[in-house]
């Protein structure tokens, strides 16, 4: 049952991130999980036209936090407290990513999720992530899976 | 395409890891990855009835490991190099673990999978783990997706 | 300001683990955090002598539960959430191992610690690990560092 | 033995990423380990002041590169292949990041250091990481230890 849809994802997104909102643009948001995309700019290029490490970690890191969000709604400060995160694959340059993320655990106070991210055109994914988030006490319902 | 079936690799757990061969058993093995069940025994247990980290820890890296034999074969020496786990939920106590691991990436030099552990009768995860291991060169031919 | 010291912890292990506290010895408890000792036997090794992979995280897991406890006391149920670790070396034959932890933070939901393990005899560690801890919400007091 | 000083590090970072060499500049380096800070500007900022987590994984990830580029020198390719990183504590707003990192092991084809990163001004540790790079086989003689 979710909290928040896409729409509302992005008003909150551009309200509370506007530094790196324009970045990320989700494409998905079901049961199964959430599909965020990023446009790849030259900023987070590197030598060779490669995206940065931390440009994925980023990436994964938005993915999993708005899957959180869909299920909890805005009102909750979740904190990434714990991340890990394998580059598999160089990135294709010039092409935009996509991470596909879905949420494991949504306790009281952790949530876990992981995500893969696919570089466009490129069949095997570019980076593996698992990320952990604290949950501030009383936010989610007992009820919650 | 396997390059092993389950029963090549029952038979190379046993011959090669005697001391922990009898705890695994291989349920399903395709494409998509392997599924590995666990007996859990008394030694593996925690105060509680809980199952160990190390156990989980342990049953992740077999499945994984055996994810990576099953497409380069038993004569490579596959060395765990790296790991993650998260520890998601407690395993019910007196049920078997299974666990569910899939092939990320299986470069010339290393290999990266991932593996969620189920506890029997539970619905969702109790850990989640990611590891890499170092692959001898010469293993792997180049045409290896 | 140590709440445990050296002969309490063993007390508590011996009590509360008593399937593995035998295999462990601490060596040192000082404020930059705890050395513990670990007997290698034979279930505890892998093909070529070598010490097998889920007991040096069973090693790691142990020497930062301990770092906490001895600030904490025995009476909190701290839980591992979630674990990483790098094999850097092999472990040498027939030598035990020994861990030097530190506790990282110590805050009212998590505490996380990294380690290092030493093989006796080697100069560089044969792995690395950092885990994290859930602690009871009360146990820990606003004043702790 | 170090085969880059700081100098050369601090023209190798200028060089080879352009986009980001001006955020770092090189405290220390001995056989010990590197010191490495971090001018945080507004782009690395999140609501309330504080770091980001990307921009904290960025600066571990230059501080180990560096640690390894100052081993093997400038011709290395070293590429980040792995990493875990613990958020422990909300850096304090206004302030510059120093990462503390050392070299766990310098091997054939893989090198591991971890790192711990401050905020100015506060005692504990504002994240902790470990990060694993690949290195092009022939770059480390045998005699590295």
């Amino acid at each position: 049952m979710a909290a928040l849809g896409i729409d509302e994802l992005h008003r909150f997104l551009a309200a509370s991130f506007p530094q790196v909102a324009g970045d990320f643009r989700i494409l998905r948001l079901d049961d199964a999980g959430i599909a965020v995309a990023m446009a790849v700019a030259d900023r987070h290029l590197r030598p060779g036209g490669t995206v940065s490490g931390p440009t994925m970690f980023a990436l994964a890191d938005v993915a999993v936090y708005l899957a959180i969000l869909a299920r909890i709604g805005p009102v909750a400060l979740a904190v990434t407290t714990g991340a890990s995160i394998d580059f598999l694959r160089k990135p294709a340059p010039g092409k935009d990513l996509r991470a596909e993320a879905r949420l494991l655990k949504l306790g009281r106070t952790l949530a876990v999720g992981d995500v893969l991210v696919f570089s466009d055109g490129s069949p095997g994914p570019v980076a593996r992530a698992a990320l952990t988030y604290s949950i501030p006490p009383g936010t989610v319902r007992p009820s919650a899976p």
